[in-house]
């Protein structure tokens, strides 16, 4: 497996477990070509190879790694935490600990996989907390925010890393040379919000970091892509982002309404058919499914709980793309230059911090 | 004017000033049809009167009160309050105290708008702090969600206050007999989230308020429909809803762009094109333009800054229908209610409060 991305899988993570994890992956294996990507699968294998039976290309790319222990989705962090060693979820982090895998990918309990990737990789350079980065299409292109759920509140400093880790992986996986961030409030002048955010935009305006710093934004700027990369605490953007799923999945409603309300409609829609499958595509939600967990040494994506084969697939493709890329170089040199920029703040070693609770 | 009701309208508010009052006035009209409404227009009369001699219709139904001064939109709330006096937005609160119009609309600063209001009103039955409602469509009617901007935090008991109102408001509106109420969260479980609404949720739950709490519900249920009421602190609310409209907004767009994307996908349009008329009405993010500040003693509705005439239009029937409705005896019976399950709490007069800084 030298020169090929090798990828550890909770495969039974999600609502859906190996029977969507592994059409995930051969449809994932289609997309990446060319590109040399393996899987290690954890959890129960009569159940995973029941499904690899059905996809044999899928089944040539993996190895299966038998875990008896499943962490549901409904225990809390601290709780998967105490009784997660060797369960599946936990297996797959240790993977990437271990250097069997480059990156690991799971659809389960996020509490969990937050707390135990936390506890086995460590945050990088001083970082507090990690934060979970969505990428979202715009206008524009692609809008990375963060946090959507990592955690359920945030004061200044973390939003100040948010912006830091977010301005990395913008950098190295959507490939902007310098991209520009923005702070989500409900307002942009400077006296809107609340006190954590109007502290993060203090810091992030006088500290001298070499980053390209935009202010607030509010919630119609992510869809309109105004800046790359935009930073809010994890309960707001899980808000938000379930929101825009939310709505995304109405204005659908609502064009499959109007194109079955009459003969002519149906017309209409036929001879435009081909547009309209570009649109679906386009429209996808499970296109931006696949949340990197910023800040740790070492890559973890969360997969959504109720993801489809297709969504778990671009979750694969986004841990791909972030182990083949230079987003640990890039996020080291942002913190060197935060370092510079404020000498006073004395860098945590994040390794004695609480096992997260309560988040999503 | 006695039989009829009358809307006092803050022609200066809103990044447009009279140009959209006037002509929302003048569609809100045809709108509300047979119904007697009349207007009185506060602000620079030259400005109105240029716009008035466009809509004969609408200059029949306004009463024009010429004020000097303008509150902007960038001001603090505060400074609103100690300089507002005389202004086109106190004057158009004014009229609502003084028993001259039912309803007061205003598209300008919000944080003036509520101190304003809170100030010249009062709160109703104790109550603490106004919401701002949103009235959102759904795959199932309308769903209110508050609130979406008037406060930037809210403690456990002004979510509680926020349920009571914005189930008085859905009931007394939208007619539901016996509102859903759901409170937003990042996730359904009981240990989810953070302090507040965790609390909220506690006291909806155990107070035995004759209310039809659900517990709590995500983004994506919002434009599901899945409660009749959505209760959320301002800043989240606020934030949900600019990225539902910016959402809808993008895919709108997307829309355009698909139609025209090709001669086969134009001609299709072009027979598809009444039912996709009905569409663009349906999806028209004008339709949800208007929201009333829930609490106090008296109707006031706070259109979008940016709100087009047709957006305009909708905030003043949001305005008739409220002052139409029994809202306010149906707030006073959810109070009772409260005060009866919840005889410890001691209501407050809430006239002493602060006024409100740093809203949207």
């Amino acid at each position: 497996m030298s020169d090929s991305i090798v990828i550890s899988i909770d495969a039974m993570g999600g609502d859906h477990g190996p029977a969507v994890a592994v059409p995930g992956i051969a449809l994932a294996l289609e997309r990446l070509g060319d590109r040399k990507v393996r899987f290690l699968l954890f959890g129960d294998e009569t159940l995973i190879n029941v499904e690899l039976a059905h996809h044999p290309k899928a089944r040539a790319a993996c190895e299966v790694r038998h875990t008896d222990k499943v962490i549901s989705s409904d225990e809390k962090a601290a709780q998967a935490l105490r009784r997660g060693k060797g369960s599946s979820l936990w297996n797959t982090v240790e993977a990437v600990k271990d250097g069997e895998a480059q990156a690991a990918l799971s659809g389960g309990n996020t509490g969990g996989l937050m707390a135990i990737s936390k506890l086995l990789l460590r945050m990088t350079g001083g970082l507090d907390r990690p934060a979970i980065v969505a990428s979202w299409p715009t206008l524009r292109g692609v809008t990375a925010v963060l946090d959507v759920g990592a955690n359920v509140s945030s004061d200044a400093a973390q939003l100040v890393e948010f912006a830091i880790m977010g301005e990395a992986f913008h950098a190295a996986v959507h490939g902007a040379q310098r991209p520009s961030v923005g702070l989500l409030n409900v307002g942009s002048e400077e006296q809107k919000g609340h006190e954590e955010v109007r502290e993060a935009h203090r810091i992030l305006r006088e500290s001298g970091l070499e980053m390209d710093y935009r202010g607030f934004v509010e919630g119609d700027d992510i869809a309109k892509g105004t800046v790359d990369v935009i930073v809010t605490d994890g309960f707001t953007g899980n808000i938000a982002l379930k929101t825009a799923e939310g709505t995304a999945r109405f204005v659908r409603q609502v064009m499959r309404d109007t194109f079955t309300s009459s003969l002519q409609a149906k017309i209409g829609a036929a001879i435009a058919a081909p547009a309209l499958r570009k649109m679906r595509d386009r429209l996808d939600p499970s296109s931006v499914n696949g949340g990197p967990l910023l800040g740790l040494n070492g890559i973890v994506v969360k997969s959504h709980g109720g993801a489809d084969a297709r969504g778990y697939a671009n979750a694969i493709c986004i841990a791909a793309d972030l182990a083949s890329s230079d987003y640990a170089a890039q996020i080291d040199r942002n913190l060197k230059q935060l370092a510079a920029a404020m000498p006073g703040q004395d860098p945590q070693d994040g390794s004695g911090s609480e096992p997260v609770e309560n988040v999503q």
